[in-house]
């Protein structure tokens, strides 16, 4: 068997339909949208298709996305330019615990500009209590930012009750979507959402793109300078081939999303019985059933998730301990913390996040290789003592 | 013939030895560099590989390279990141009057939060003169930031001089190279640069990648915050496929920048000489001599830069007015009124920039083409008056 690739969350394969639609600009219909040429309205047409493309997965004029370089450039555009054009009107932001890297880091750094930022905890399962929200809520408040769902332990939080509650109150609500576009519909609309993250490569797109969705009305203020281009929210000469790749991923995740999920849910819950069903100390991390299609989590008693990924690739395996975001600080993950693990137990993590191509062969090959490893590795670990 | 393209700054077709190596990065090497397995290590290779790569182009150490999202970016980051940092030395930048966008409305953006901004006039030329600079440096000056060449009339600047005042008041000193990177060589070292701008697309390498030279010892505060990687000062899932390309386009300026610039020299040369003596008010704008091997740009009495623009687009000609950033204002371009033009004279510039593959005959056919468009336009003109 090849190498089986389990770490979708952390860089996915484009589609090879995506690298067909790149091509041409790369080197035969390379204008910028700004020139008057006849190159120049070819880019304005690729640009406002893709657009189109993107709105229409989340079911928006496209009037209202903005492109930008990723996830966390989306993040950061949302919060700091809300809170940059709110602030006249009150300081304080609430977000989840088990938001991402750019949406928690860039709120600490609100901070030392005097924003006052409140962090939600979450429940064992990942969870946000939107009651929970609904008391700090005060008169301060100009934006509440959580994420559609949660790429380390597939949680998927209940944003609709989110969003009502701040459409209510009239604080601006931010939703990082990166895990959860292209794998669950989602309504912008109707889950009363201000400002949407979401992210090419997460839809099979190529990396270093990404969108904003902006709700009509709300204004931001950019937090980069230059050009104007992206209605002046975000200047720099527009990556043609990188915008055409995400529209052509989002008209595919569009319209094969409802079988690519049922696909990676199936071989989700497959890797979930497996691994639950035949090994000791081995625990589901995440909501059982409010969960993304393509994430499985574990946790494991005794041993470290490093030593299991390092053994798991030397069999072919590829697989994380959490998000690629927070593997160089060594800290145990702060998401598996909000979960209420133990340091010891948040280290033992393992990660499989699925693409729309794998098999349940690969499946299966996963599930023959885990438990071996797990033995050895318990076997060295001072920490157990044998069943 | 077919279509002639002469519009490279805006946007330049991606060598095809660029789009090879990026392609297995699109749908085989997929790892983040993050990542502990064997696909993660292969993605740090390649991404430290394109840094050193990109590093060797301007003589410097890969450990004083961050990659961005593009020019853009990287003006923000080593603007806002510097001052930001040496606010409490002082709160004076000066620029000069022909930056791109991305500097001179970051400065506005940072007047409003207390900065002074003092701009430096150029001369007819669109030279800045290192004399007028030394008048305006004070004790609270903590930036200069002079481009290294400008993309939209082709004057190369005295960086050496700027630099070597710079260095001795113990100012930082930024150089915005997006227009002469890969086209002339840049000696950062000689030069007294502290922080160096350049962009992935001018060097033939993809759209959406750009990097930072950020001198050792430099301290810059981010300007987005997230995963901490790049030193932190530019977080976001690294762009691999992106800036392998980038490194790839590096690596190939730095072998045949020499040849290609030739090459490029005597098309532009051939250019003016065609212009400047086979047609009446026609005038060459930017230095005859300090100039980007690629550009030739004139201005026409009499008539509208965008109409000329138009109708060599429908004899297969695509060409510029100036910048590609400021053509959406209808402003005439801030580079030709800094150099003393009027506003209706401004308003008749042409743009030809040249790529590499650009050929003898396709300057033949521009020569041939833009007589009688010149010609049909002023007898349509009320301001022509005839010889």
């Amino acid at each position: 068997m090849n190498k089986v690739y389990m770490d979708n969350a952390s860089g996915a394969p484009v589609d090879e339909r995506v690298v067909e639609a790149m091509h041409p600009y790369f080197n035969s219909r390379v204008g910028n949208p700004a020139s008057l040429h006849e190159s120049g309205a070819e880019a304005r047409k690729a640009l406002e298709d893709a657009r189109g493309s993107v709105a229409a997965l989340i079911g928006v004029d496209s009037k209202e996305i903005i492109f930008t370089s990723g996830g966390t450039e989306s993040n950061n555009i949302a919060i700091r330019g809300a809170v940059q054009r709110k602030k006249k009107k009150g300081n304080h932001i609430i977000i989840s615990a088990v938001e991402h890297m750019s949406v928690i880091n860039t709120c600490k750094d609100l901070q030392r500009e005097g924003f006052e930022v409140t962090t939600i905890p979450v429940d064992r399962d990942g969870l946000v209590d939107p009651g929970r929200i609904a008391d700090e809520i005060t008169d301060r408040t100009i934006l509440i930012s959580c994420m559609y769902a949660n790429g380390e332990i597939g949680t998927v939080q209940p944003v609709p009750d989110i969003g009502g509650l701040a459409r209510a109150k009239d604080i601006l609500f931010h939703v990082d979507a990166v895990a959860a576009a292209g794998k669950i519909p989602i309504d912008v609309r109707k889950d009363h959402i201000d400002l949407l993250t979401f992210a090419s490569n997460d839809l099979y797109g190529p990396k270093g793109v990404g969108a904003l969705y902006i709700r009509s009305g709300v204004a931001l203020r950019p937090v980069m300078t230059g050009g104007g281009q992206e209605r002046g929210l975000r200047s720099g000469s527009e990556n043609i081939p990188g915008i055409v790749g995400m529209g052509t991923a989002c008209r595919l995740a569009k319209e094969e999303m409802e079988q690519d999920t049922r696909h990676m849910e199936m071989l989700r819950d497959a890797l979930i019985e497996g691994v639950l069903g035949n090994m000791k100390h081995a625990y589901l991390t995440g909501h059982r059933t409010q969960r993304l299609p393509h994430i499985a989590t574990f946790r494991f008693s005794f041993i470290e998730g490093e030593s299991i990924i390092m053994s798991l690739s030397d069999l072919g395996v590829e697989a994380s301990t959490g998000s690629a975001c927070s593997v160089k600080t060594l800290e145990p993950s702060h998401v598996l913390i909000a979960i209420g693990l133990r340091h010891e137990e948040a280290h033992g993590s393992l990660l499989l996040s699925l693409n729309k191509w794998n098999t349940q062969a690969e499946v299966d090959h996963v599930l023959k290789s885990l438990p071996p490893v797990v033995e050895r590795l318990r076997a060295l670990s001072p920490l157990y003592q044998g069943d």
